[in-house]
Formats: C-alpha cells, structure tokens, sequence
C-alpha cells in the first residue's frame, strides 16, 4: 500500500492555450497550439513509464518460458531508460521528480490496475495497447514544449520496447489456444476508454477554459485509428 | 507457474580444477586454480541477476514512497544491465542464453522466493545481502575464467546498484521502528545459509572430484566476513 507523505502533492499546473489570432476550422489537431506545462507533462510522462516498467516486470516474473522472459526483460529495461531520461530533464529544470510525479501517481495507478487483466497474454496486451497509444500521444503533445526539449521527448518516447516481444507472444498464443483471439479482442475494446481518460487528464485543465472542447476531438479519432491498427496487426477485431 | 518446454535443458558443465603441480599449504584460496566452464558460469550469472531484477521490480512495485521507487528504480536498471551484458557474453561465445540458463532456473526462482521475506523491509535485506555475497563471489570466479572474459564480467559485476539506496532506506527505517532490528538481524543470519548454498552450486561438480573439499572454505569464510561488514554497517548484529 503506497504512502505518498514523504513527497508533498503540488497541483499540477495545467497545459495552457497558446493564444490564437485567427480562429479556424479545423479538422485535425495542431499540437503545437496545446502548451503543456513542461514540469507537469515531463512527471506525468515519467511516472507512465514507471508503470509501465513495473507491468511489463510483472510480465518478466510471470513468463512462461525462458525466451518470452528474455525479451520482456528487454522491453522493461527501454521503458525504465525512458522513465529514467525523463527524469533527468526534469532535473535539468531544477524540479524534484518525487514532488513532482506524485499527483500523478493514485490516477496512474489505479490505471495500471485496471489494464493489467486477468492473466499473462491479458497484462501483455495491456501493456502493449496503453503504451502503444500513450507513447504517441505524449510524443504528439510534445509538440507544444520548447522546440528542443520538445524534441528530446521525442526522442525519448520514440524507441520501441515491448511492442515486437508482445506481437510475437500474443501471434503464438492466439494462433494456438482457441478462444483467446475472442477474449483479446474484448479485453482490447475495454482498454481504450481507461488510456483515453489518462489522456484527457493531460489535457483536462485546458479544457476546464472551454478552449479544447472540440479540436481535441480528431486527436482522440487518431489513436483509436492506430490503436484499430494495432489489434489488426494480431488478428484482432476492435 | 513457470513452463520451462520451449527451452531444453542441457546439464550445465562443472568447473574443472586446473592441474596443480606443486601441492602447497593454502590458508586463502587462489580463484585461478578453479577453471569455471564459461558457458555454465556466464548462464547462472545471467539468470541470478534477472532474479535480482525481478525481486528489485518488486521493490519497486511495493515502495512506500516516490523516493524509495526512485532509487529502487535505477538499482533495479543496473541488475537488469548485468544481466543483458552477461546474455550478450553468451551469445559471444556462440551460446543461446535461454538454454543455457534453464538448468539453473528452479535453484534460482527457489532461492529467490525463500530470500524474498514477509515484508518491504525483509525483501530489501534479501536483496542486499544475497546480492552483495554472490556479486563479490562471482567476480572471484571469473577470475578463472580467461583473461580477456574475465575481466568483463568483473567490470559487469562490480558495479554497485541497490546497496546505496538499500543502505538508507534500511538505517532510517531501524532508526525510526522499533523491533525492527532485532527482526532484521535475525532475517539476515537466516539469508546466508541459502546464499552459501547457491555459492556452492557453482563449484558443486569440482567438489565432487574431492580436490576443493579444504581449499573452497576460506571462500566462505571470506564471504561471511564480507556479509558481516555489511550487517554492521546497518547497526544489525550478524
């Protein structure tokens, strides 16, 4: 059970609206319009990626066999280099990642909770689904940051960990156990509304101004277009 | 459950003595004349330090604290990195790691469990003084490995990951808990003999030659030197 009272609980500040001269319609979002708070936005980040890690570590300890544990090990290890990069440009604007992660944390936690499943190839395909989806829409948000810490982040966010291991995984096991591809495939609709609700949250403030109320909308179209990918690419229907 | 089918098991090879021409009274033990087999010695190191990363996610997962998960984070990263480097050392010398580590995986998941405790505290404790003895006693053993490898995986082993955050988060949990010393002094005696018996495992076939029987002791008398330098400097009597 976590206690939280070493780290104090500052407010995260929310993402500001750059202001706009010529209101338009639009169609599909421009991120560099959205100015995430960079001290929020990197602890947010971060802290998804802790949890990643710590996902695709129960995913380690719970392997089935020795060559899934390998690649897993490998995946955990990127996600933990990201949370660990992130990390590092937060200290470099001088903040304490502790402080800063904590409001974060119940939210995320309770995310990860609800999308790790009920055994081993359901947690693999939560890891797979939510970072898939949240990895791009951080690396899209960070279009709004400073153009080269925005740029890092990109950097940072872009190296692919789990998603190879967790294909290959999942292929297998659905081509071979009868009935999975109809429980995965359930089990993937169900992830989308809990990812979606962690990627409001960056956003939430904004819109608190009425500012995002629509534009937002195709952003939210775009990541379930991949994510449709995504359950395409293992045979699933989403 | 582990399901260890898709990896054979091949028995791992037993370190050989080197022939010694000149028998000598020998009050400390020279590692160069243990020759371990370096695919089997590369494999268990590998795989006891994927153990270690796993009980370190697991601090992870159950720190009290954003401080704690942090520390325990990078820690977790450097047994992690052991591990992948090792892997990388098998694969080398032409071995495929999951393979190789099978044999040695139901000594190691046991030994992990029975070294794991009943609490956050007891778990750290484990993981601090079983990993302070075999990193010290691995590093010896590579000292009969060849040259060039062996000084490798030394410069692998010898960096220092979870001792430091371990160390403060033990010494202000002892200071502020009463009892919890006592138990902690207690746990930590009981984590040797099982340390010990994993030390053993890799000499266990030249043992069998009846040509360590005297020479390995000062081994581990030196190891339970080491183990109680470490207990002292957490103020636990071992």
């Amino acid at each position: 059970m976590a206690n939280w009272s070493r780290a104090r609980l500052p407010r995260p500040e929310a993402p500001r609206m750059r202001p706009r001269v010529v209101p338009t319609e639009l169609t599909r979002i421009d991120f560099t319009e959205i100015v995430p708070e960079p001290v929020a936005f990197l602890g947010q980040a971060a802290y998804i990626q802790l949890e990643f890690f710590e996902s695709l570590a129960k995913a380690v300890a719970t392997a089935p066999d020795l060559a899934a544990k390998e690649g897993l090990s490998a995946a955990a290890g990127v996600a933990l280099r990201k949370h660990h990069d992130l990390i590092a440009e937060l200290r470099r604007l001088g903040a304490e990642p502790a402080e800063v992660m904590a409001p974060f944390a119940p939210a995320t936690d309770r995310f990860r909770q609800a999308t790790s499943g009920a055994d081993w190839y359901e947690l693999l395909l939560g890891i797979h689904i939510t970072s898939g989806m949240l990895d791009d829409y951080f690396g899209q948000l960070s279009e709004g940051l400073p153009a080269e810490l925005g740029a890092r982040v990109r950097g940072i966010l872009q190296e692919r960990g789990a998603s190879e291991v967790i294909e290959r995984e999942l292929s297998e096991a659905i081509a071979t156990q009868p009935g999975l591809d109809d429980r995965l495939a359930l089990w993937g609709r169900s992830l989308v509304g809990d990812t979606l609700l962690i990627a409001r949250s960056a956003l939430r403030a904004a819109e608190a101004n009425g500012a995002l109320g629509t534009d937002v909308e195709p952003v939210f179209t775009e990541l379930i277009a991949a994510h449709t990918r995504r359950m395409d690419a293992l045979g699933l229907t989403a």
